[in-house]
């Protein structure tokens, strides 16, 4: 069985808790708390060097790290990740906007506006997290307006990547109003077969 | 035959031109300059709704964004992306490691140090920058002491994309000098054949 080292409350992990339950794969999920620590001992460390999770850990103790490259590696041969090789790259890029252009201001708002203190001094870079976030999502807009899923193909592992912190958005001071075809999306996604909720 | 609209300053567009040389295929090269606003045009974003550099552009006008789907894209089937599942997970971990972890700073350092005026207010940026860039450089020390690329079964693209803003590292104010396992590497990259280096 595969173990995950993750935080409930990271949207990065939870991707593969909605990845596993979806293909109906058993795992064991081992809590570890970034935000005390936890992934910076010397125990984690010389299990990902990086110092963060999620970190994948297979039986036969081979691990590996980057929460899109676990996606990636989980959905092989699967209806979640398409064999065409265009439709591959479409997933693909998606993952690496999802990376570069759309977590570090929409989950990086989500965990200022959540978990620091009104008075630290991280609230000043609100205004431009919004603005760079708000370029992200328009840019996700102007895909789900044309196809009903990032990839025209159908569900897959990009959806669930954008799904992570697009759907926590408003916690980072995001509002939707302005993009119905994201909105639409996000309800499309939570009927999706075997779908689970993020819970904290 | 394949275009590219792509910034020869870049390393993001450096690596396309790295990869296209190595595997011997014709491309068509657009200069686009992002920092004077030709990413931003309408027809520009009309091709990229993220308004960045680098695009690929197919034959039949298909169109692919993000640096390192393109590389993915480019080298299927090649033997700068391994077939194996496991190996192509770390290539993968590797891509998003970069685009995650490294690029933001090391690539940032040095779009800073070299293009911005002395008295310009992100200068001082710098020291972040520069602490988690020796962070990032440290994750790639550690594998390159164990093995010769950055995935065991030899040179691939998680090489070409790291060698991208990594051989510039020290324009960004990064002394390799404690990175001996990092600068041998650099070397091996070198004199992998049809290696180009990046000129602007």
């Amino acid at each position: 069985m595969n173990t995950v080292y993750g935080m409930k409350a990271s949207g990065n992990c939870y991707k593969l808790q909605l990845l596993l339950e979806q293909l109906g794969q058993p795992y064991r999920w081992i809590e570890t708390d970034s935000t005390t620590g936890e992934t910076r001992t010397p125990e984690f460390l010389a299990k990902n060097p990086n110092g963060k999770v999620p970190l994948l850990e297979l039986e036969d103790g081979r691990r590996l790290p980057e929460s899109n490259a676990i996606l990636c590696f989980l959905a092989e041969g699967s209806r979640f990740l398409p064999d065409d090789r265009w439709q591959r790259a479409q997933v693909l890029q998606w993952l690496f906007f999802e990376q570069y252009s759309h977590e570090p201001y929409i989950a990086v708002a989500r965990f200022i506006a959540k978990w620091l203190p009104a008075d630290h001094p991280r609230q000043a870079d609100l205004p431009k997290l919004r603005e760079r976030g708000y370029q992200a999502l328009g840019v996700m807009e102007k895909q789900l307006a044309r196809t009903d899923f990032l990839v025209e193909s159908g569900y897959t592992i990009a959806d669930i990547a954008l799904y992570a912190y697009t759907h926590e958005a408003h916690v980072g001071g995001f509002d939707l109003d302005a993009y119905p075809a994201i909105r639409a999306w996000l309800a499309r996604v939570e009927v999706q077969p075997g779908f689970v909720p993020q819970s904290y």
